[in-house]
Order: C-alpha cells, then structure tokens, then sequence
C-alpha cells in the first residue's frame, strides 16, 4: 500500500493544485503537506534572513543553517506521521535536485513512497506565475529544470498541457 | 482610448488570473476590481443570508435585496472611478445574463469599454475548482454557460486550452 | 443620517476589526473599503515600486505619482458609491494628516460624514503587527502619532485598552 | 531545556498571536503548529462531513473518526519532529478537555512540555470573533470553557486584560 506520495516540482508548476485533486480523487483520507507548511510554521524573522530562507527579486532562493535544521527535523515528522497511520502526500521543491530527494529517502525509509515529477515548461509557469499574483516573479523559470535534476521517479506528469486533475487521476492510478 | 475592460465568466474560468496578466502587460497602470472586491466588502452575515448572496451546497448562487441594492451603487462607484481617470479591469460573474450587462451598460454609459467573454469548458471549470480547494463545488459547472447568455463581447477569449498570460496578450491588442 | 464614516488610524490600531465589528452592530448592510483594498486593486509591480507604493524595511511607507493618479480616482468612486445609496465604512491611514483627509473631505462634499479617529499607543501597536505576523515590523510605530497630525475628528476611539467591538458600539452610537 | 510549548484555548482567544510573539521573543527559532494547520492539510471534502470535522452554524465543533484518526498520526509526528530537535509551539483547541491533554501526553512522554492554558473571557473572545470577521460566530463563546475542563498547565495566561506580546513574554520566562 502506498504510504507517501511525493510531489516534485518549481514554483507554480502545479503541485498544491495536484495534491489537492489528489484527496478528492483517492477513497481514503490523505494528508497534504508541503513546503510552504514549513515555511509558514517558521518564525517570520526567517522568512527573510542568510540563515533562513531568502527570496532575491530575481526569484533565487537560497536557503540557510537554521532553515537546515527546522526543516531536517520536520522531513522526520512527516515521515513520522505516515509510519503512525496517515497517508501523505508530500508537495516539494527539491532545490537541491538530488540532494533534496536523498534527504526524504533517508527519513521515508521503509515506506512504500511514489515518487512524482511534476514538470512543467518555465515559460508557462512564469505566466501562471504572473496569473497567480502573490509570488516573486523569476522563481518558476528559475526551477522549472534546476529542482529535477539527478532525481530519481516513478511517474512524471506535465501539467504544461494537461490540467491537475487528470494529472492527479494518473498518479492515482499508480497508489497502491 | 480604452477607459475599462470588462472580464465575464463563470466562476474558475480564469479571470482573476487574467486580470493580473492584464495588469502586468498593459503599460499603464489599471486598477483590477470585481465581485470578489464586493463581496468582501459587505457585512460578513450578508455573505449566507437569502437578502445578501447564499451559496447552496450544489453551487448555486442566488442574490436577494439588500445584495442588489449595494451592487448597484458599488457599480456607480466603479463607473465613477474611470470617469475620474483611472483604467479598470472589471471581473464579474453575470449570474443574470444580459440583464446584468445592461446593469453594467447603464453605469458605464459615454466611457470607452471593452467587453471580454471569458469561456472555458464546464468540466476544465470543475476540475479547477477541485484543484482551487476553497470554492464550493459545482459553481463552476452551473455557471460555466448561464453567465454568457445573451451577452455581447467586443472579444472573446477561452481558457480551456489556453493560458491567462496568452488571453491577456490577445486582449491587451484590442486595449486602445 | 450618516452616510459615510470615516475611520483613519495608523497600521495595527485595530480599523479594520472596528470597521467588521460596524457591520455587525449596524442594523443597515454598510460596505466596508479601504486603503488594503485599493492597494489590493492596483498591479502587482506598483505595490514594490518608487511610483507606487513602497515598504520599506524599518516600516516608513512611500508612495508615488501614479498611486496619487489612482488613488484620487479611488476616492472618487467611493464617494460615488455613497451618494449611490451605499452606506459606506472608509478604513483609512492618513500618511499626510491634515492633507489626506483634505483629499477625503473634498470629494465627500455635500455628504454626511463621521470622521473617527482610532488611536491606539505606538508600543501597543507594535506588540499588535508582532503577532499578526504579516505586516512589516516597524510600520505600526512610525504611524501611531503621524497619521493624526492635524486632522479633525467628530469622535476618538482608542483600542490600547478598549475592545474592538466596544469601540464599534461608541462609533455606533454617533451614527444618524 | 523546553522542548515543546502546548498552548490551549478556545477559538479567538489569541493562541496563534501568542505563538507569533514567542517565535519573537524566544532566541532560537521554533516551529509553530497547530489545530489549523492539521484542518488545512485534510481533505476539503473532511471540513464538512460528519467523519472529519463539522462547524454547526452555531459554533458548535464537532469530529468524526477519520479526524481522529489523521488527528492521532499528526500527533505523533509533532512529537517526532521535537525528538529530531526541532523546538515546537503547539496551538490546540482541547475541544475534549483533560482527554484531548492526555492525547498529547502521551505521544509527548519524555519530551520537556511547557503546558500553557490560554484564557479569554467568553465574551471578550466572542467580541474579537466579530472582529475577525473569518470565523463561525458561536465557537469563541462555545469553547471558552469548555476548553479547560480538567487539564493541568504549568502556567495560565489571560489575553482579556493582557497583551499577546506581553504573554508571550510571560510564558518566554519559564522557557528553560
């Protein structure tokens, strides 16, 4: 049975839209948490420091030791709450490519996960970016690639062309 | 010289996100203005009273007396922000058809306007409000038609297989 | 009988919470608008911008030619409104005291307005924005006196040690 | 060393100001978390069926098995994420009283708990609901109590007379 479903994407590639559809389409109660539930759980002091996290106008995000430490522990938690019971689905942005989908498998070990690449080409989520109006402009073509990189999946979906909700009924198709 | 532009589509065909396109690909800069500013702005009792507006559990909006009676000063007020000078989006949902044209029409009588159709499939509309989460399900679905009937555009645009950046540069080359 | 009531206090003071508190003791449907929905209203790039508006870090906002363009227009529009019919709760901050609400007293000529003044002391203020957590730290200080430099009030409220809702009754009672 | 804040009061009784202040004022940074966080991340469909949680029109809460059953996974892993070293304020609604403690007792055995009641007088709390304008009108007044019944604190705090900021610091002084 799947336990963890992990989400990956940029920044307006359509992952809280997907896990969203996700807990409509699947029969049983899923969790969904992400990053933007971490950021926010933050102190807002960090929110916008070196050693938190900082958002450049130009969309760069760069993340610092205390961020690390928060965040190492609330990868834990989460994996946590899927061995206690809860299925989870999990909305990332691997910045760290590779690095990133380590550290999850780390914590996740031992569950049954599905790993989801949510892509979507940078021009389209830079106007979804410009359409949504609440972030900093250049981080969706910033990550569109970057956050991909070296990270291993089951299933990839591309919500360039195709809409959340049928990106969430193929991967549904995949939960055990 | 285009003094407002009026956006009309059922609920999550796209126009907020339009709106903010606009925004930011017109030169000038336009004010984005619509239901939603409306009906923020009333008592919060009036947002589920059968006087104010009330939202069935199956989507259906019906709109009582007192919500007419400050829709149409609200609509004065709009009217008399572009005579003082400002550019303005308008974003609404004609529940009644022509008739709610013809409240619009009145009001901005003598100002230069662009009327916007803005259409997207019912079922694209209903799997974007799952993918929204914070919209009661099936307005999409029971507006997605209504709201055009008897309308009459300088332009019509379609979200279903077209993104809001594109549906704003196709409307920006109409702006005079 | 009152048509506008105009509520002008520095950021944190507590209008806002007044102004929805109003809506519920009324016993007329009053619109509430105010300066976050005009700068809600305007684009994106204006809200970060030399010629909009801008948010400096120790708190001291700024604001540039075209908000005034908008702005003016704005103002306008909402007197409109209240001479339309709508009884209208303007939740304002008063960055040029006397001077803004010239431009208030201006165009609400020849209507029935309540200017009210909401105080609320600067450290008060500041503890306040600290737990909100969505404003940027410092703008509740450097309002507290500055926004009332000046300006002529019907009725003072003060919030440091008086409840929201018991203001809107104080208020309430004023109202023709 | 203070491992785990669990701040406990009913609806509108200022819990999540309290936790902003604290992030504030604690040196290190802490995580925030809470009730709300936990409702955000279930399913739509749960925030209003009789298995998840409903929200009477008179402010009456009430919560169903699958609640309990996310509910009791979430626990643990917020007690996870604290034994990974992540400092944790918790900001619960003990809808159960000394049953809803023993919950978190449990999961929390070992850990170093600052249980911390906050309280507001039903009508004081009532009043700040209205002015929240976000909230079902009834849950402040239901709960204020009730919230209470046989749970143990090492300390109280009363946001009636008393500041967020200035309970913050209250509690701060106990942080070991």
């Amino acid at each position: 049975m799947t336990e963890v479903i992990v989400l990956n994407g940029g920044s307006s590639s359509g992952k809280s839209g997907i896990a969203r559809c996700l807990q409509a389409v699947l029969p049983d109660p899923w969790l969904a948490l992400g990053i933007d539930t971490l950021i926010e759980a933050m102190p807002a002091s960090m929110r916008s420091s070196p050693a938190g996290v900082e958002f450049a106008p130009d969309g760069q995000v760069s993340v610092g030791p205390e961020f690390r430490v928060l965040e190492a522990a609330w990868i834990e938690g989460v994996a946590a709450m899927a061995r206690a019971g809860a299925r989870v689905i999990v909305d990332e942005v691997f910045l760290g490519g590779a690095a990133s989908q380590q550290r999850w498998q780390k914590a996740l070990d031992g569950l049954q996960v599905l790993w989801v690449g949510v892509r979507c080409q940078g021009v389209v989520a830079s106007g979804r970016e410009i359409a949504r109006g609440d972030r900093v402009t250049g981080m969706a073509a910033s990550q569109a690639d970057l956050v991909h990189q070296g990270v291993v999946y089951d299933l990839e979906v591309d919500t360039t062309h195709t809409e959340s909700l049928e990106c969430a009924r193929t991967i549904a198709a995949r939960v055990g």
